[in-house]
């Protein structure tokens, strides 16, 4: 705050750069007229002259009428009943925890609506005691609560091909970040005894779809999470409702959604999931497998192709970074297309595996200007261009797209999705 | 993560003390008829059957029909249109993000809907530039993300005559904590240019109460916000939609909602909300006022009125702690009325002016208990038992009411309000 303040007294932001036109009051306000008899006299507005809408209006809250744009959306029609996602509209949100109305979906047969009285957790397989669990007995177990991002390992993954859509919400949006609640893996396993041999559990959802994934021990036994409540209320059906695995920095589709069995083994299961589906294929015909770690990236969400700049002057660049391995330690952001680099600025706080928001004063001439940002973990790891990760990966990946955005601002404020 | 771990090792909580009882599945299922033939089998949900509802159920999205009953309450009929309040159902939510939909209300003229493109914020009074301020202009400012708490001043007012309601959402609910973004005021401050005369700012909402307070030089200088955002979109209605100040650590109320007006002069204004409300009285016929400062506090959560403990056995205790002076220390908790005191575990992370979840594992033994939770926070303060309040501040208060609170556990598993 301090630098900021500074950094304030060595211009002003509105007319500095003649960029803004806040209108001024022609002369100081009387104290009994407030602002009246001056050159733009305040209006009392409608809304100020009779009582508004009382409380408890809406006992469960809702956004302004006149946010009514800011929602998820869907690329377009499933393939088959109940497989499709919707993103976050980045574009439009601020800080670094995403509204829970606002989190992306991606669904494989739909969102069960189901009653939590009636769910039940299966544990078994290499276990000294298998159970039942009820809703009841998991959230009376202790408890933690961690803010972490969730992303979908096919978030961006259009950009493998060459500047997919110009939009943040299209190309970004399968990423959100949550305080997350949930009884440590961990307990649940201790609780049931694992065997000596165990190496990997297979979770497996009560969707119509049976989404299965396997997991492996050492990340059950570290930090993975049963999560029950999702930004301080209980999840929504589209997140899980009552009882998701969470697996911090892992891929979205690990943290398998209606959490209905855990089953213990010695190997992987090789569910459809992790070998037809969210693999890499390389270049050679061989197939990454197993590819849980989300990378390093980062993208600016202001401004971008959803937005457009109306004149030149002074604008905050402002953007999202997170990784997989833990912190971020820097952003930095370049406007002409990655020649010069600037650190961003870091919103306190950092959190391990939580989306960490940046921001950079920019004075925008009027002239074209690519814009892109650059993040690097506390492990020393550097977001790739996209040369550099299709030179180590090739061209026939669906997943894991990581690469540095290039946003280019035309001379007429439009701004597009650039590979350069 | 480790402490809990290794916590676990020495005892199960399921069994342990025979507290719960986790359904046991008769044998380990096979790999391909998952549960099937059990003692007690897995039975396959109805919702698992077909696919569900589609992505895009709902573009924004909502709670569960199951949780129906998470929703802010108020106590009763407003005195006059619009004036009213409705509280924070604390005892259903978890970690320290209040949803914003749950977060609580409180109207002195009801909820203005107001046009953000109409909306404007006047600043004039001992400033160098008196300008009027659009939406869009705000916005464009460099701007910042905090989470911090917020609280009315007239939360737990009722305790101060004896034992309030057996609820804590009737008792504590006019406290959340949200992620704010908003523009520095000392950045809009330094726009305007500030005469050094000036010592104080009036702010006045756009509702039909022209709700005003006066705001210190020094709080402006330092770390309040012209907040647009919370927990990541737009204000809702109910908290100021389109703009209001933030005042981390100060009474709710000053937080002025659909701010439209901020005069800048030597004294501070005697507005009504800061000379016959929001003023405390003393024994002695005087009063306090400008008692601005929310003082350490806190309070459990879970078990709390609103629940009853169906049966002895292990339960976490949860609560939340907050104060305005900075970061909570260290969190004292009691199970026998206060002769004992244990250490709670503190929820990382521990932010300036945040709640902060604190939890301590206990295995109730089905006599009667008296619960009790006592916050210290970084600089010393320890939050005083009511008989140490009303001995310094006597009885004639309705505001800052910060004591310890006594929930009683009876022999039945009710949990009563009472004082000790």
């Amino acid at each position: 705050m301090k630098e900021l303040v500074k950094n304030q007294n060595r211009r002003r932001f509105l007319r500095g750069g003649g960029a803004l036109a806040g209108a001024a009051l022609a002369s100081t306000a009387s104290a009994a007229g407030a602002l009246a008899g001056q050159a733009q006299p305040l209006e009392v507005a409608p809304w100020s002259k009779t009582p508004g809408e009382p409380a408890l209006w809406h006992p469960y809250g809702q956004p302004s009428p006149f946010e009514d744009k800011v929602v998820r959306r869907s690329r377009g029609a499933a393939p088959f009943p109940g497989a499709n996602s919707s993103m976050t509209p980045l574009q439009d949100l601020f800080g670094i925890i995403t509204p829970t109305g606002l989190v992306f979906e991606r669904h494989h047969a739909g969102i069960p609506l189901i009653d939590p009285a009636q769910h039940r957790l299966a544990v078994h397989g290499l276990v000294a005691r298998p159970t039942l669990f009820s809703m009841d007995e998991l959230v009376r177990l202790p408890s933690v609560s961690r803010i972490h991002f969730l992303e979908c390992s096919g978030n961006t993954g259009r950009e493998w091909k060459g500047p997919g859509t110009a939009s943040l919400q299209f190309s970004h949006g399968l990423l959100s970040c949550c305080e997350w609640t949930g009884v440590p893996l961990s307990v649940l396993l201790e609780e049931v005894g694992v065997d000596p041999q165990a190496a990997w559990i297979l979770a497996e959802g009560a969707d119509a779809a049976g989404m299965t994934r396997s997991i492996p021990m050492a990340k059950a036994l570290d930090d993975a999470l049963l999560v029950y409540a999702q930004n301080g209320e209980r999840l929504r059906p589209e997140h899980g409702y009552p009882l998701r695995l969470f697996l911090p920095g892992f891929e979205g589709n690990m943290s398998v959604k209606w959490l209905r069995r855990l089953k213990v083994g010695r190997e992987p299961f090789m569910s459809r999931e992790e070998t037809s589906k969210y693999t890499d294929s390389l270049p050679d015909g061989t197939a990454r497998q197993f590819t849980f770690l989300m990378e390093t990236k980062s993208v600016i969400t202001f401004p971008a192709p959803d937005h457009r700049l109306r004149e030149p002057g002074f604008y905050q660049i402002a953007g999202l970074a997170w990784t997989g391995r833990g912190r971020i330690r820097r952003v930095d952001v370049s406007v002409d297309g990655g020649r010069n680099w600037q650190e961003a600025r870091l919103q306190e706080p950092v959190l391990d595996r939580a989306l960490t928001r940046f921001t950079l004063p920019w004075r925008w001439d009027g002239a074209p200007a690519v814009l892109q940002s650059r993040a690097i973990d506390e492990t020393g790891y550097v977001q790739p261009s996209g040369r550099q990760l299709v030179h180590a990966r090739g061209l026939e990946s669906n997943y894991h797209f990581n690469a540095i955005q290039s946003w280019k601002v035309g001379a007429d404020g439009i701004i597009s999705n650039v590979q350069v």
